[in-house]
């Protein structure tokens, strides 16, 4: 494990250096873990890159915890009760440096002030740069990628539990009881949460792309699940159409459910390295729009997963990312029709030289639980 | 319903007037349900206060949601497609008016500037304000607090199911398996969710404050549970302490819990309006101290509860607030003792003029469970 970690760290000091950076204050939860093994969910820490050096700063209740999982080498872990910034102050005072950044859109304006005043009285500039970890997470790692995988089959099996012909008694269940039932279920196969709050949406509810679901008994119809878990802090990202039982408008739903999942196809088969972002969603929508429903698929095709369910690189019409080799991310294209329902089908993959490779096993032929 | 999302607005009107405020942008999702009615978790929304007028803007998936869901009159909601201060902007330029203020501690940096220099082209400027709607939310009114004694209740039934001789059996769960079941438990009771990660902490984990549960079983001895459901967006939390079977030090724990328990009462005790929060901690506090304690209370006595699990006000040593009436806090003195174990105690009350209301009947007694 401590390999990975140890080149993170070599990555990200050689990017520090290009950019003159000689220090440089990160906040985000993730990138923390990312760059050191401690996952301090809303703790509030702080991990300071010094002339190469490197501090942990959390708070008195989370030192224990981060001294038993810090992977990362020569990580000086320093304790603070109150005043977080004042510690930071301290540990940056004794460096001669005269510009020190900051991850500014994950510091409030707020506490970016109150930081620049007090470094400023120290004859230090504080700056605002984004994106530097971030971008370091687009391309995954073995260990990364190992997590995730194992993330996208636990849904699988999850999937599998409940909407095949052997599944639980899908109509016994509120849209909330089976979301509930669906995380119960991941967390007997390893996870240790839901990356999101899932889509459970039944019937006119799904033409709504961000619906949860609500305290409804489900009725036959459209039902779209969107869900995930989450392994060793690695998100899945998966969503399944299916239908129950005998409905109105069936043979609309199974026209709208085949152009979903053909654009979907024509996506995937386009999925890898070298290839744009916004020329796979183009494939997607194009298709869409051939079979006239282009003004209801209104939301980009994918993002990227990895340790935050929606990061680095988004697959859409307006953010443009070059694939590379090892980037996680979904291919879901949806049409939604107000008031009548809606169908997308959301698969993971990673991006491979020729090809991508699709992380999820779950049936995708149109299907009907009695 | 709607009578109190109007009061509010009066308060936040008349506190604009005061502070000379023009423009208020609001960005927290728990600001904008409080008032208006709108709960967009994670959602990107904006509130905008200018001139008098009131301008919700949200993403168009959310636009139908808001529709529906607004109980405040004489909001204009308008969606966006991607850029929201690029149409916040639009709204804006159409006002004379020169200072726009925003929450600063809930923007950040990267966005508080990129909106500045968007006003500042069109002779506005942009200052930062804080808790101008966290200080309104710090006493509730009557349906906030009927909305939080039902989220007290839910919870005390989960403690019933859980921790009576006639409840489950508690050793054959692990600690995240009874966090899980204790989740289901609250809601089937009408929770919609967990106020929080819980802490179900056995044995040595219960020394640990910021402890969650892990994947261990759970065995003879200390059980600390820390847990909380939601109720219409309200949260609810307590803590209790109970012991299993027989086991090594009983007596020490026994010892520590007296201790605690009676920390806790003397805190409620003097629990009323016009008490300053720091008077509050200190009696708890010294308490502790007088028995040799002191050092092993290393947190704030309490906390605000409401729309989040923490808010105003806090309740330690160093943030002082007079209770009025209609406050909701926590009290929860702990004692903590490294690689041996904790014991904490905590319930939530209204202020009173004369007391406080304890807003959970649960067992407090020093409880073994066979």
């Amino acid at each position: 494990m401590e390999k990975y970690f140890e080149n993170r760290i070599i990555k990200l000091k050689q990017e520090l250096e290009d950019k003159n950076i000689p220090g440089l204050v990160i906040l985000k939860d993730v990138n923390i873990y990312y760059l050191t093994g401690f996952y301090g969910k809303d703790s509030g820490s702080i991990l300071g890159f010094v002339n190469g050096e490197i501090y942990l700063l959390v708070n008195y209740i989370y030192f224990e915890a981060a001294k038993k999982s810090v992977l990362t080498k020569n990580v000086k872990i320093i304790k603070y009760y109150i005043e977080k910034y004042k510690k930071l102050l301290e540990i940056l005072s004794s460096y001669n440096i005269k510009k020190i950044a900051v991850e500014g859109d994950n510091i409030s304006f707020v506490d970016f002030s109150a930081l620049k005043v007090m470094l400023t009285k120290t004859g230090k500039n504080l700056i605002s740069e984004t994106g530097i970890v971030e971008n370091l997470r687009i391309v995954k790692d073995e260990i990364e990628l190992a997590n995730i995988e194992k993330a996208c089959s636990i849904s699988d099996k999850v999937f599998k539990q409940v909407a095949t012909p052997n599944s639980l008694k899908i109509k016994s269940f509120s849209e909330i009881g089976l979301a509930f039932e669906m995380e119960r279920k991941s967390m007997e196969n390893g996870s240790s949460g839901k990356s999101f709050n899932y889509v459970i949406a039944n019937n006119i509810a799904s033409s709504l792309p961000h619906y949860e679901a609500e305290n409804k008994n489900i009725k036959n119809g459209i039902l779209l699940m969107d869900f995930g878990c989450i392994y060793n802090h690695y998100c899945s990202d998966i969503t399944r159409t299916v239908l129950i039982g005998n409905f109105k408008n069936s043979n609309k739903i199974r026209q709208i459910y085949d152009i979903v999942l053909q654009a979907q196809s024509k996506a995937l088969e386009a999925c890898m390295e070298g290839v744009s972002t916004i020329e796979i969603d183009e494939i997607a929508r194009k298709h869409i729009g051939r079979k006239g429903y282009g003004e209801n698929f209104g939301h980009g095709l994918g993002h990227g997963v990895g340790l935050e369910i929606h990061e680095s690189p988004r697959v859409s019409y307006v953010n443009e990312t070059i694939l590379k080799e090892n980037m996680v991310i979904t291919i879901e294209p949806g049409i939604y029709i107000e008031n009548f329902g809606g169908v997308r089908i959301e698969d993971m993959v990673i991006v491979k030289k020729n090809r991508c490779k699709n992380l999820y096993k779950s049936i995708k032929l149109y299907t009907v639980i009695k």
